[in-house]
């Protein structure tokens, strides 16, 4: 391109510990192509922010602002949860962002998110270049839920994975030293909807017969309630204390969820919350024992002070690259992390064409779930292992970890307030 | 005394994340009188321990192991939630207790806990001198409700105090960044029966008008359901978002707790539990808002990953102080904790009667909750600020923290099991 285009990013879907890592990669990285690249531009509120054409002038930050993104939770440029749907069904949107992205110059889009914002980073690529604007398209993985195919693992959930498996041991410690007169049963209550990666993780917690975590209940194995508690009595009987790690996406034969609250989200997804409560009634009911349950919710995707240096680092690295294959020429692709070997862990960073990762969800393998279906593999563990290691510490005043504050400002707009 | 007695510590009560920080000062000053001091027996399972004769022999672990424990949540030597009553009611417990410390040569009991503990510590000081066998008994402050009276504040209060306020921050910035399409009201439940300490920690968060958490509720605060809708709904407008911290001991004026579970404890209190639930489900039905919530339950006081420095320093400091207190020949005390300045924080081991603290509950202050009974008074803060300075990380290995694990070799039983 003879004239510089500038670039734009946007956060979709749910925040985790390390979203911002890969912002500050991809600015970073910006920055130091200034010959190619004019200016970043960032969504307020992830891609509502195009379609409003209200943006944030990144390079208006200070260099040491977007340095701490690197150990700043949340979505700091603002996050949504908005579903484009198919190029006819959503085709207004879709033009109001080609109209957006040419009004300010925009040649680089850089959508980071999950399996939905994948599919729109792939359609916009598909629609920019029909109507005569091609726009290079780079979709950055990032999610808690670890359900993005090709990519060994994503970002994000290597965090929320330490998160886990730390509580997991810090409650189990808790709860062993008071069994004796007081709780037999914990639950820890974990995200994943339909994938147990993160209940897979408590797994962590210990490795022998009598470690916790007793029982883990993934989404992918039909809950099977007899078998459940009979699990839970052999290990008060054992070892006095039973420690449960649950995934909200748990369900019976038929589909239906343990809990469901009833309420769904923007992309038609069921809100989960409760199969902490409801596993606790049903052993309390059936076999009589005290019990506490925690709902970790947002705490585990949110608790950049616990997250794993791995996982930091990648999310660093896929901004980084995502940039970089955009000026390579690349578009329609997506940065992948690819796994060399287990033990050292090694892992590069690869390129998957987005056809092949929107809109599909990696389960957890049959091969990582043990056999009784309450617990993880020897092959989990090796994979869960490496992406958990190392303490990204972020910089602490006063006893409060000294996360980003941006100032954001905005872009100016150029066209009409059609929306 | 001619002969070197023996001390017998327990712990009792919920555990803290730094409760091991305690038992590792007691046993490294008594290592360091071993001219004093024959042998530190721990009680297995707290009090219940001496109860049964089974005791677990210190000085058989390594000075490695007993390092460790002060990085080391959960009650290493188990604990318990067991109350002598009066020395009439519980005479056959009592005897016993001292039945067992004349067969182990026991001159000294240190008891580890809060409100409750005290008071037994109390009355076996009484008790032993009028049966002929005069022990020295030490109460050691510990309880993250941070209610005990005299002393400033409690070690473990530090610690959860520092998980609930970064927890609360960390989540409110992920809410934030989300708020356009997705939550708008969080709440997060914390621990608290009677007392608001550990809610008001949350305050620490953020201290501006708009900063979260935009609401508390305290036990000490009549519940208002209409004044604290509006609170959310204003919040809503002006911020687009509302963290809420709420205590598991929030309650309606007529007393009824917001959330009751309805089954008791060992001492006769309410379990509670849903105060989060409860919250939630008024949020939805009388504002519309969609809603998350947290449930930090054991999480909050087994967060060891993320204690207060100042907090580990103090736990350390009331375990060495009680030995110490024990050999210049004082009983039925418990070091306590002054302050001798806020900013910069200095404080000291002081020391108050057991008859002084026993079955006396601190609540917070009123001039600690802003007058609309909301949020904490710049006085709060003050108070709370110095608890959560530093961070006293555990050592690590492949991910996970390296927590001790004990031998817990037993002491040879020398008396009938005639309980």
């Amino acid at each position: 391109m003879a004239k510089r285009m500038n670039l734009f990013y946007a956060q979709s879907g749910g925040p985790t510990a390390v979203i911002n890592a890969t912002a500050c990669g991809v600015i970073e990285t910006a920055r130091r192509h200034r010959d190619r690249i004019g200016r970043v531009y960032a969504g307020r509120n992830g891609i509502i922010g195009a379609l409003e054409e209200d943006m944030i002038d990144v390079f208006r930050e200070r260099a040491s602002t977007i340095a701490a993104l690197r150990h700043t939770p949340g979505a700091a440029f603002g996050s949504a949860r908005f579903k484009l749907k198919g190029l006819e069904e959503s085709a207004a949107e879709y033009e109001r962002l080609i109209e957006v992205f040419r009004a300010h110059d925009i040649g680089y889009f850089l959508y980071n998110g999950g399996n939905d914002s994948m599919d729109t980073a792939h359609k916009v690529s598909q629609l920019s270049t029909r109507l005569g604007h091609p726009i290079t398209c780079i979709g950055v993985p990032k999610t808690v839920d670890n359900d993005l195919p090709v990519t060994d693992n994503c970002p994000g959930f290597g965090s929320v994975a330490k998160y886990v498996a730390v509580s997991t041991l810090e409650a189990a410690m808790d709860v062993r030293s008071m069994s004796r007169t007081s709780t037999k049963v914990f639950i820890l209550e974990v995200m994943g909807r339909h994938a147990g990666w993160i209940a897979a993780a408590g797994g962590l917690a210990g490795e022998g017969r009598d470690d916790p975590p007793h029982v883990i209940l993934f989404p992918e194995v039909p809950f099977d309630q007899a078998a459940f508690l009979e699990r839970v009595r052999q290990s008060v009987q054992r070892n006095d204390y039973c420690v449960i790690v649950a995934s909200e996406g748990a369900r019976y034969p038929d589909g239906r969820f343990l809990a469901d609250a009833g309420t769904r989200d923007a992309f038609g997804h069921v809100q989960l919350g409760g199969v902490g409560q409801v596993l606790a009634a049903m052993v309390k009911d059936e076999l009589g024992y005290k019990y506490h349950y925690a709902i970790a919710d947002y705490l585990q995707r949110s608790a950049r002070h616990i997250a794993s240096a791995v996982d930091e680092e990648q999310a660093y690295a896929v901004g980084r690259a995502a940039v970089e294959l955009a000026l390579e020429g690349q578009t329609a692709v997506m940065p992948t992390i690819e796994r060399r070997s287990d033990s050292p862990y090694r892992w590069r960073i690869g390129v998957a064409p987005l056809s092949r990762v929107a809109n599909r969800e990696k389960m957890l393998p049959r091969s990582f779930i043990r056999r009784d279906g309450f617990g993880i593999t020897a092959a989990c563990r090796r994979y869960l292992a490496p992406l958990i290691v190392g303490e990204a510490y972020p910089p602490y005043r006063a006893g409060l970890p000294r996360y980003a504050t941006l100032k954001a400002v905005p872009v100016r707009r150029r066209l009409d307030p059609s929306r």
